[in-house]
């Protein structure tokens, strides 16, 4: 058997070679350059094929894929949300995305994305947060100190300039997990023994939290004027974090209406209730914050476009960092009308 | 940095390994064997979650997601199909798919479908004439003669007792190719000059071309009473084989109708043209082919759930077969909550 054509091969990131690249290239560059690949793409975001993300769903969680395409590249991810897995030692959120060349269907880059998407999940909050928050926000307030904890303070250090993160969990060892990785990375870190604790002084904050579940991390009297939330915990049917008056007192943006009206906070208004487009607030069509008062929130549950700018970013990268494994994924027959023969000479 | 855990490991067939495997059962055994896997789970048909395909539409090709689940497994493929791609030396089709445990969301198994579509396909299109075609059909026309087409050949000899196959492509080459490739495998080959000397005597009618229009590869005269036809080339919007007079006076059987009627024979009928689905015949709740006379029409455009048949079959003969590798494709911190901390472990 002949060895496969270099047609027949796709780059593939594994877990180990993702995280050589992103200390190739430095975590909070990263970041950085993550946000604005999305930035960019929010701007042009009329370029983009739109659909909400296909799920399916069981008793203990859910399995969904999430499309897009920009008439260049298409790229997907899959992913599934157990949040009973932590118990088991296993990971609650495990994903691996997927971009092709349109004009030939074909492959060009199969990436581990569990690391990848909580990157992006935490360079898309700062993003919003650089549009919505209040000006000169200093202090970060993190509800919520699991798996993406981490991430979300140091974008919001490198994108925003928080210089304090305040901490809590109702399981004090993932606060003081949380505590223990951002010792040294530049931000005073604030461990606290309630959530009100944690949002004292707080001009972001934002709720992480794994729960499937309608829960109330932030109740109404915990959020004062001026405020940005970042609510990032409530991605799915069922699944809330904040108490409903918040949100009757915000206002509210939201990536992808049709999508984020089934699985985010916003699940818990009427239908028509009015939300304002991210996308529209970055290119100016719609104002961001209002005054100093407003309170600001970004009802985030992720959107197939943030994960095909980060699947974009990866594969231009991949040349210079060279952390990647070819695999034989595709079928390249000499004859491309020659499959069976293909397979027959293989015997 | 430590070795990747055993669950952070994800098998992956390639398509070396995909030939391997084919090689290390039979080729004609495993398209028996799909069959009856295909059969067994169309005949459970209620306990899957259906979903049309999600498709992402280009000038110039198509390409699709195709998940369905179980309960127990979940699976979907990734496919393309871009026609024009042939005479860039590409494939039409290319695809991959993965098998994921429902009860954890993480992947089981990552493949090729390449050469397992071209597989799957064929055993379901003999599968459904087992149910449909005349009893004691001897001989198959196959009118396209493309990657696809040895398949159906074997596929209806080994499942349906086929031994004559006639053989019609309005490129010669391709008809040579195929007729090449089936020397030596106990069928009687019979190439064609045109697509009415093709189904002189065939009690079956495979249409496979590829084309991306509507095209008329069967007209009304060129088909008799008590014929099969296997229309399986006609399966996107757009895309269709047939003279819609054929399809007027034959008992016509689906896979899943909401998929079909956008992109199968029937797109050319009325929403409510009366059809039958399969796994209804296959249960016996619903009548086969009526008498003699009748035409029946499979009209196949590929499902969900012939896949996830395909990718669990797979599967299931990993092990024995030993035909795979392990991708390091699952982020598995020692701390499920510790994302972080295994990405800077790993610095």
């Amino acid at each position: 058997m002949t060895d496969p054509s270099r047609l027949a091969l796709v780059p593939f990131v594994s877990v180990a070679d993702m995280m050589r690249l992103v200390h190739h290239i430095g975590l909070e560059t990263v970041l950085t350059e993550l946000a604005a690949e999305i930035e960019a793409d929010f701007r042009r975001w009329e370029s983009f094929d739109k659909t909400p993300r296909v799920a399916s769903h069981s008793d203990v969680g859910v399995i969904e894929l999430m499309p897009t395409s920009d008439g260049s590249f298409y790229g997907f991810k899959y992913v599934n949300g157990h949040p009973k897995n932590m118990k088991e030692g296993l990971q609650t959120v495990t994903a691996f995305g997927l971009l092709a060349d349109v004009s030939t269907g074909y492959p060009v880059l199969l990436s581990e994305m569990t690391i990848l998407t909580a990157l992006r999940t935490a360079a898309t909050s700062a993003m919003a947060a650089k549009h919505l928050a209040p000006k000169n926000a200093t202090t970060l307030a993190i509800i919520g100190n699991g798996a993406q904890s981490e991430f979300q303070a140091l974008a919001f250090k490198a994108v925003n300039g928080i210089t304090e993160v305040r901490l809590y969990d109702i399981d004090r060892s993932a606060t003081e997990k949380c505590a223990r990785n951002l010792a040294g990375k530049g931000l005073t870190v604030v461990p606290c023994r309630s959530a009100e604790e944690a949002i004292e002084g707080a001009q972001i904050i934002t709720t992480c939290t794994a729960d499937k579940q309608y829960a109330t991390i932030l109740s109404d009297n915990m959020v004062g004027r001026g405020v940005h939330i970042n609510a990032i915990g409530g991605d799915c049917p069922g699944k809330t974090e904040l108490a409903r008056a918040i949100l009757d007192r915000s206002d509210i943006f939201v990536e992808y209406p049709p999508q984020t009206r089934v699985e985010g906070e916003i699940q818990q208004l009427d239908a028509d209730h009015p939300v304002k487009e991210l996308w529209q607030v970055i290119t100016g069509a719609v104002p961001g914050r209002a005054d100093a008062d407003a309170i600001t929130l970004f009802d985030g549950v992720g959107f197939a476009i943030e994960d095909f700018s980060a699947l974009r970013y990866v594969h231009g990268r991949l040349r210079d960092s060279g952390h990647f494994l070819e695999l034989d994924m595709i079928a390249d027959p000499d004859e491309p009308r020659d499959l069976f023969g293909m397979l027959m000479r293989a015997g």
